[in-house]
């Protein structure tokens, strides 16, 4: 039980990192000796130090003979920093505790060689479970071309995201409002559709109480035919950078003013509309680990049926409408029940009398 | 607390009679003294002995100088038994915990009042809320000329009850199911649509493994036009008893060979449709406490919006299925959602992956 104690509090450490490490992953650190913590530290932002060696400085003389807890295998390799293994063999510690292995397939096992080489003691797989489903979005990102693509939606208990005539406003409480926006605050990038931007003018921007927010997700609008008017709010640039996904069919004029605007512009092989397999993988390669999808149903079932979804994330709000309303996925649909495409890893949070049920779509 | 945890065990006693004691309450009786339980009974159906009789008997001579915890209010008038009150004086008790007045506003206070004036000790509301919550459906009998409706429905995580070509087997796992089938046991009736029977020939039987089930609830079938084939399963008066719900457009033959098969039969006034408010009001006559609703979108909405549904039972499986599947709720709806529809008391209960969410719709 000392090993999941430790390991719980570098990933209470590692959490701090939320929202800010992307594309990296987040990482804590603890380092015990005599059963006391004589240092902590957390990978806060790429490009600054890892969380061992924050966690190390902190320790200073004290690391020698001590036993390091570690969320995620250290690496072993120069990237934008030095290797931290090689600082903690340096440092002298005894013993490394690891919660996960790194995912990224080329590098996996190679920080825990290095240690064991130098003849350090390694233990892995404390609190595994708890260390991936933290690191969900690295672990997609690091191991595909694909970013983790999350469906947020809200609806009513009897399924419907807006009234007959398109009314939503709101249908969640203020809580789980700002539990979304925690959750853009988490992603590289918010993805939405031209009928939404029509419908609703939306920001897209992170709003949270008593947080500075340092960086805004990047707003992704999928606009197949470049609608988008230019006085909306994704094309004012100094909320928060936009790309506009378009298709070939979009009019080359419209794409101008919107790179004039300052956004950035993703011309997908799609006719009458956007390609997403192909702008995730141009996501992917401009280092967007994920994105938050708070389209339409349209766009969502799009995603999903394209197998791009990797969770749902759907509120339900306490009230009925009734009615035509708008249902949450439409698209082309499944026939049979049986064939529904399943959730895994549930999981239900209460926000009020509000209710999230969350899962991961299998792949 | 030694108040609140024989009130516990009296609340326990009481859900012993879960589905038999229709239309009256589901009532447990603890008798107490030098702090052990010497007698304990609940009521288990109309006609048979109420709670505290049970008790009693059990007690013997010792009930006198006792402390009897008892879940709701005893009788002070000759119904099918004595009154409760007066065997209590009788007994020689020298307190009774009570954990909610009688909600009858006719005899409401007056079993309270004949035990003071006695001489007994009486103490009253404690666990209130959850003896309030036991008997919700005999509270909304007693003091209104309607049942307690409940709607109960299952559907996808993307608000859907069946796909577009109607497919809808199954929505929920076998352990939802079986939930359902306990709360078929727990109500005096189950209505239906003729929909639902064209579609699916439902049984709307409780079928519960290990429980041996003495009587069925009725079944009540929302037929304006009497189109019901002969040979559906509701006709079979065989498996249990069933209420043809009809309108004056209905055919006079039909709804002759109706009573044939053994059907009762309530024309209501409704044109090419059924009157909802008009059949409860008939069914809270025939002694029918409670209604569970298991139809169609189309019949749920008018029940809700009659204002004749007092709570939602909502099954959400972790499923998607997308396209222009059938929706929980159809009818007129609410057009702004700041007017929907409003659930209170919401509690959440999982299923395996299942969720079921339940509120109160407010009066």
């Amino acid at each position: 039980m000392q090993h999941e104690i430790f390991m719980q509090r570098a990933l209470e450490l590692a959490r701090m990192g939320w929202g800010t490490t992307n594309p990296n992953p987040m990482v804590g650190a603890v380092i015990v000796k005599g059963g006391r913590i004589i240092g902590e530290g957390y990978h806060k932002k790429a490009g600054e130090p890892h969380a061992e060696i924050n966690a190390l400085r902190e320790a200073g003389e004290g690391a020698r003979g001590s036993t390091v807890y570690v969320t995620l295998e250290p690496c072993s390799h120069f990237g934008r920093t030095p290797p931290c293994a090689d600082a903690l063999v340096k440092a002298g510690v005894k013993e490394v505790v690891i919660a996960m292995e790194d995912p990224n397939p080329r590098v996996a096992g190679r920080g825990i060689n290095a240690l064991r080489q130098a003849g350090i003691k390694v233990i892995t797989g404390i609190m595994e479970q708890e260390a991936r489903r933290l690191n969900e979005v690295f672990i997609k990102y690091i191991t595909s071309d694909m970013p983790f693509v999350i469906w947020k939606c809200a609806m009513t208990l009897d399924g419907k995201i807006a009234t007959a005539n398109g009314d939503s406003k709101w249908i969640t409480n203020e809580l789980s409002r700002q539990y979304v926006h925690w959750w853009r605050y988490r992603v590289s990038a918010v993805l939405t559709g031209i009928g939404t931007v029509l419908a609703d003018d939306p920001m897209l921007t992170v709003r949270l109480p008593h947080i500075n927010i340092e960086k805004q997700p990047v707003r992704i609008i999928a606009d197949s035919l470049a609608k988008t008017p230019l006085d909306s709010n994704v094309l004012n640039i100094e909320q928060a950078p936009t790309i506009m996904a378009t298709s070939w069919s979009a009019d080359p004029s419209k794409i101008e003013t919107f790179k004039s605007k300052g956004a950035d512009v993703i011309i997908t092989d799609g006719k009458d509309k956007v390609d997403l397999v192909q702008l995730m993988r141009e996501l992917h390669k401009r280092e967007i680990d994920s994105v938050l999808i708070e389209g339409g149903p349209t766009l969502a079932a799009s995603a999903i049926e394209e197998g791009l979804v990797d969770k749902a994330m759907v509120f339900i709000a306490p009230k009925l409408i009734g009615g035509k309303g708008l249902s949450a996925l439409s698209g082309n649909g499944i026939a049979r029940m049986a064939d529904a495409w399943q959730l895994s890893g549930v999981s239900v949070k209460r926000f009020e009398d509000d209710v999230l049920i969350e899962g991961y779509l299998k792949a």
